[in-house]
């Protein structure tokens, strides 16, 4: 099925392998009138681009992206924004000796398994580079989303077991470290234990905590279509990522009814406030005006250089040591494209939530109110 | 938007609220010729029926089901099944005085936010009733993945802090106790821990763990719709939960590359297994044989005895004490709702899979292979 | 697959067979606020009911609707919309015979090709009665376009060969007879052919014209949502539907560009109009502001006294004579149904048009235009 | 909304406008296994080509198509398909007039309604480029239907009202007129009267018919999503198009019941067919396995030489003559993409179609049958 298609109006269509032609990407239902230039975009991949520091692969890939439709004259015009990232280097020579076997914690054996073949040049469909697609869609949404008064981010909130605490959040220095960890002391920790796996050519995992602010109460849809359903939907959709929570996440299920509600109450202005947010922002599948928070849970590179068992495609238990250069993790990397998945979601759901009130449609459409 | 439709090919449309005249679910998409009587279903149902035990509300609902259509002569004709629960009770003289404020932790703030007023019978739409529905449409995915060699259970892995532990998890004890916990000793300790947040009219929370058997390796569709991203959805999309993962989970994040990932090996019979199911049946969303593991996180019900600040709609901020009597933990009644939402989900993305090969295609529709 | 739910914002999910314990609908996506009663459904009903001339059935059938769901203190809650007609008679010994064999012009035979087998009692799904489901939607549509501004009708404008010209349509004479035609002498003509066709036990087809006044320009999506094509899906999903098309439609082709292009002027208050609709009120896809024109050819109903060959399930070429009384045209009765599905395409394409423009998504979420 | 996408399981979401960079199209959704190479889509693309003779614009378009994506060691690996034409020439300068005013006849006016402006070189997202995209899409649906045994083709039935009657069809005729009518007389009186028009600076329009051939029984959803309906929204998509009709057509509606149903009988070989096919292959929305028939009505090119009124967008009412050599009848280069948009929603039926019975999933995966 369409499994590469995601959202409900604003949607996006990626397409692309790893040692192909190129990767892409295709917004339908991007509204008219944004002012959008590749600038925008690029800004975007640039944060997800490797080789950018020692934790990162070194192979140079320039990925500069082409706006091919969908803008004139400097802005979108309601039709489909079509974007391109060629591949510069499609050197599939490397590859050819892992289309023999099926790496551990890889998609080699289970695409086979579904397609009776596969594209093995670097993981094909199934690789990081992928995710180029979902950035460039996601930068746009992010730029829609501004002028709603939206925004998204995110950050690398631990690294193995070395873990930024609450009162440890400082967003300013995230770009200060290369693990964009909001805390330069647990970043220095942090590397220190990355660099002490990579000599064992081994690879750690991370949890990745982000935050939507200034959206307005009432996105989301009951029952199926809450907007944590469709969050949890598009992190899992990232590979690599095993885990997702909202607020309090796991640790709500520890916790007890008077600790875990958060009570209302009228601020001075007399707009109505939770004193805290257990709840991460949304109640009952639907945005309480209160700052989004969740979280995802990424599993350990399992591109390693250390020795493991597996089968080769003639019958034979093996051992392999995967070759060429790879991220000994990849949170650092991935903090950009959960932002990215993040914003097209908010912005999808927001798109849909207009239509929940007939008094909002006829305002809309400018009928006089009955 | 239509929030209420959940699927692809056996798409599930529900409705209806706590306090109106019933709640139903429309089936559409089961294939024909699969035998279905309303015992099918009602022996769902009653799982999740209140009343059962001290730690379920005591109030009086038959929760009977009816089939309206779809069915004919015993079987299934691949029109939609439409299932009816009407409600016995419909007392709303209850529920008047909530409808003057916000319960803190429920979705009644954010109904208003959204919809401009809300049925505020005890929670009308986002009520817990609603899964009623949900049930009887897993029932019957559940029949008909039963008929494919699939079968997914869940249960109850903790309360509050209290935890089954790997080793200690024996099915056959979950029907001997009130939490539906499989392992008696713990469950025992959960009753206690229970017992004493009652008197302090407190709620907890905790954890659902479920399992799928006997899926085929490949099912799952790459990129956005993955088997997990699938999934993610489906649990996420049930009230209360606020965190999901597949296999290790969180404690991947925290895992290093060559314990987390699983080696392949060829098993006595020359099949390609795996020697640990660290990725709980899952690799880059699709499915590897294997069994399918995952855990839900569940928050303390919102509904508490125990006083609370919140805010009416007067302008005051005041304090408030939940009357009638609710659940102090839900996870119990919410296990057969977690199966039934996961079986779903596993039936949907096994008719997508499908289309995958034109071998596939080729032999179904009977051409001769070129 | 799921094809009994239609739109994609207002989401229609109908249910029922002729003979089974009723019929109904869920609408899910209905804007909240609106005020609604079954006395707006059942009007609407009571168009499409059986029995009210001799023209039409004149099985005893009150088809009386119940609002289930999704409305509260007598308004929409933005919720999902359940409404069920229970069938009052159940008699399936009349349909045993039919069960054996295949009645040319029904879906008889392709039920038993598609599933196996068929609830063969009056025709189960594919039976007329499965209009009540999506006549009951479209009156909440019409409903809600109303409180739009916009309207939506139609009426038979042919029956065999007997046509109302352009020039001799008069609305207020279509409900002075009984076949809902806008001109009363051609009426007496139909009704004359009509009981000739009838002492043959023959039957008749015929056409209906649709109008939709008010919509404004700017509705539709371009390339595959476009307005005339959603419309001609809803339309032509109406069983005995074999025919489509808009404006001048099949005439177009036999024109001439100078003819058929409608040119465009301003008024005396300097609004763009169009000098004549050949166009039907839309261009490129998308509606311009004038009045949306559309046909639907009907063929003749299939169920007719008069001897016809056809085969049964021993394996024999046999003659059959259907019995029962059934309308000998059915054209009157559909009138209602295709206004329904307009409505139900009108009212979805104008709230997906809500997210065409940035502009207008800032006005929404009152965002100071940037 | 997203209106540039088709289909549910086999899905192609098109871009591009006349004079950006160019156009193309992503298949998600296509089966693993389908040999597939660019001259497949190339000769599908060579037939909309303009330029092939008098009665096409003689502007030089390749239309080469590259794939990007989704083939891999000359097969489909089951992953999204991206292809793309770019395009040759994008001179601006010759439509900066057209951006003044309103073509007649064309989505001018309408686009900037619904998007506030437009991209006005050539008619941007609503030119009939647009097709190209749907044209390479067509093709590699076509080249999976062969393999299942099912072929789709088109012709031009009439052109103004020189039509080929029942009995005159040749197809083998088709490819030896300029116009690809099936019978050479006809298309002779037909070149003579575009002639005329010609020198008249007007346009004509026509009528195309469509066929599918070794389509199965039983392909097609009740209610909804009847086969005829989704050929009918696919056919009406294509710009121009203003009429649809399936078997007898609007003919049925003037035809009595004993006339126009088609009666079955047993073949010498056991087989059940139909005497007569006045169905056109689809009864109650499923296809009975007979040759599927279908018509679309076509208007004339709007675009003419000769003087028009409109308006400006400086508020007068103008006379404009449309510059630029536009083919006078369209009919004949649009009968590729009937027949492509045709395959796109044959296959994507075929698909849907797996999932109608347990036996036939049980087959599938190869379980016992219960």
């Amino acid at each position: 099925m369409a499994g590469s298609i995601f959202g409900s109006i604003f949607r996006v269509s990626t397409w692309g392998e790893s040692h192909g032609r190129g990767v892409g990407v295709v917004i339908d239902g991007c509204p008219a009138g944004v002012e959008l230039c590749e600038e925008d975009i690029q800004s975007y991949l640039d944060r997800r681009k490797p080789g950018q520091n020692k934790y990162a692969t070194p192979r140079k890939e320039e990925d500069m992206v082409e706006i091919l439709s969908g803008v004139f004259e400097g802005k979108t015009t309601g039709t489909p924004i079509a974007m391109i990232v060629y591949n510069r280097t499609q050197r599939s020579g490397d590859y050819r000796e892992i289309a023999q076997f099926y790496r551990p914690g890889h998609a080699d054996f289970t695409f086979d398994r579904k397609y009776g073949f596969r594209d093995y040049r670097g993981g094909g469909r199934s690789s990081g580079r992928e995710t180029i697609a979902r950035v460039a869609a996601g930068a746009v949404a992010a730029k829609v989303l501004q002028y709603l008064g939206v925004s998204v981010y995110a950050y690398t909130l631990s690294i193995g077991e070395i873990r930024c605490e609450r009162g440890e959040i400082r967003l300013e220095e995230c770009k200060e470290n290369a693990l964009y960890m909001p805390n330069k002391e647990k970043a220095k920790k942090a590397e220190e234990y990355l660099d002490s796996m990579m000599k064992e050519q081994n690879s750690v995992g991370g949890v990745i905590e982000g935050k939507v602010l200034g959206i307005p109460a009432g996105i989301g849809e009951p029952v199926f279509e809450k907007l944590d359903a469709n969050l949890a939907k598009a992190i899992f959709s990232i590979g690599a990522v095993k885990g997702f929570e909202i607020g309090e996440g796991f640790s709500a299920a520890e916790s007890i009814g008077s600790d875990n509600n958060d009570s209302f109450f009228y601020d001075e202005w007399g707009k109505i406030k939770k004193e805290t947010n257990h709840a991460g922002g949304i109640l009952g599948g639907i945005s309480d005006g209160d700052e989004i928070i969740f979280r995802a849970g990424i599993k350990p590179t399992p591109s390693i250089g250390k020795r493991q068992h597996t089968v080769n495609k003639s019958g034979e238990n093996i051992e392999v040591s995967i070759k060429g250069r790879h991220d000994p993790v990849i949170v650092p990397r991935a903090v950009v494209v959960v932002e990215c998945m993040a914003a097209i979601t908010i912005l999808d759901m927001m798109l849909v939530g207009m239509t929940s009130t007939l008094e909002g449609i006829q305002r809309f459409y400018e009928k006089k109110l009955k």
